[in-house]
């Protein structure tokens, strides 16, 4: 995987993850601005956390066209084909996982380049995948899907430590993130296959 | 309009955002603390996200006295006119939507001079004007009010796509701001008198 | 008080914020990683947003590993200590106060030493030691616990202004935090013992 895939694969993401925060909008009753509105924040808000708190402005996708055109496509896509979109959700679902992969590798890459230590590249690698998808929750006044379902977070974490695994065993970086991307997109599926959760964590009320 | 009054009127935007802030949060139960503090959100909310994204800091409303005393201005006049302050709805709102237009051209204008596309600059006039409302509405538990009613950010979208076109036309800087505010506040005093809305979009429950 | 204390002041408070965090999330019926991110952003929401609005990045709590380890020792300490965490509530609420209080101090001077204006650092102390549960509630879908009850904020702004004052008259830096955190402890103590809280404040509806 050369770092050109990466870039389509996270231009890809950002087209998929605006569908995703679309058909989540589109349950709620909103207008056809906060619908696009959910989309965009769920496109990026992730890598616009990360770059905030790593200090890289004006962040990212300020920086060209590229995001803009990949979210503006997922919003093109679902708002023609929006029977078609919302049955294909195994699909999306696929490329979602497939997203989440990526945005991690991107997020653990750019925090290392910047100097941070392995924990905190760690950190923000998780934070660019999941965050967009807190904020579409807390916007749409719902309690973040990832705080109580879904093994998502876990998956990137996993993924970032082997990721630093490899590289310290001195993998190629294309092998790494192919590795990486795949060990992400397999704990996943499994999770989802098997049904497995992270045990809810309750404390006695005050 | 030369830049002192588009300044003096960011102030009086920014006092009129912090009034609105005061008594949406007025509705809510909240303490006096609490209501200043959604006060502030609202008046400062959309240029702190703008700021951040295009990495001005210390932030603008850190950097002098003047946002501090326009929106302590803001909250004398509601603490001791409150029952004045909420018949002069009507009022308020012609100095909402003024502040509307012109947090809409400041945020264009920084933009634009620190160099980002016209596209991510028209999307830091929107974010100026709209998402202190939207910080406003997410602390106070509510879906943001721009996500399912008034024409709003469309006003602010519509409004800078005529600045830009208008710049590019080499108008003088006075007019195109004077003609782009009055774009704003007409396309949004139409949209209520004839209660236009933007579509509902929904799509199919997983 | 030298520098040494303030530092590992700062720590424990950060370490006692994840606890509370922890503790408040896991009445949610939310997972371990919900509840985690929750004392994540509880612990470092405050000094994060004091961080940005400022321009200091990368954040504070990336440049090292210590705000990282005090985080995962309140999480340990919980996970295994749960139901005594629980009773120790009355501990944690004075340790939590003094959190409060390092916190605002040590955003208050970072503020100065940035060269912002001293309303501006009030502002900046006030915001480290209180976003963090603003955050904490809007994530879990409640309104702030600070805009309606507790004088909490309150005690920051009024032991900020002594801060500044006992500057102003030339006190030794470390008598004046000392003073500052008994202050803003005894502010926040009294008003509990005595229910004292912030009237609500009302408006007409529209």
């Amino acid at each position: 995987m050369n770092i050109d895939i990466i870039i389509w694969l996270d231009y890809i993401g950002t087209a998929v993850f605006a569908i995703s925060g679309v058909l989540t909008a589109g349950t709620k009753k909103l207008d056809l601005f906060g619908v696009m509105v959910i989309g965009v924040v769920t496109a990026i808000g992730g890598g616009t956390m990360r770059d905030l708190l790593l200090g890289v402005t004006p962040v990212t996708w300020l920086q060209g066209y590229e995001y803009l055109i990949a979210i503006f496509s997922g919003f093109l896509i679902t708002l023609f084909f929006k029977r078609f979109v919302a049955k294909m959700r195994r699909t999306l679902f696929l490329f979602d996982t497939i997203g989440i992969g990526v945005f991690t590798i991107i997020g653990l890459e750019k925090a290392l380049n910047l100097g941070v230590n392995p924990a905190v590249a760690v950190i923000m690698g998780m934070t660019s995948a999941v965050v967009g998808g807190v904020i579409r929750d807390t916007l749409t006044n719902e309690v973040p899907l990832i705080f109580h379902k879904e093994i998502y977070a876990t998956a990137c974490i996993t993924g970032a430590l082997f990721y630093l695994l490899f590289r310290w065993l001195d993998f190629p970086v294309a092998l790494n993130e192919l590795l990486t991307v795949g060990i992400i997109i397999t704990i996943r599926l499994l999770s989802i296959r098997f049904n497995i959760s992270i045990p809810v964590f309750e404390t006695p009320e005050s």
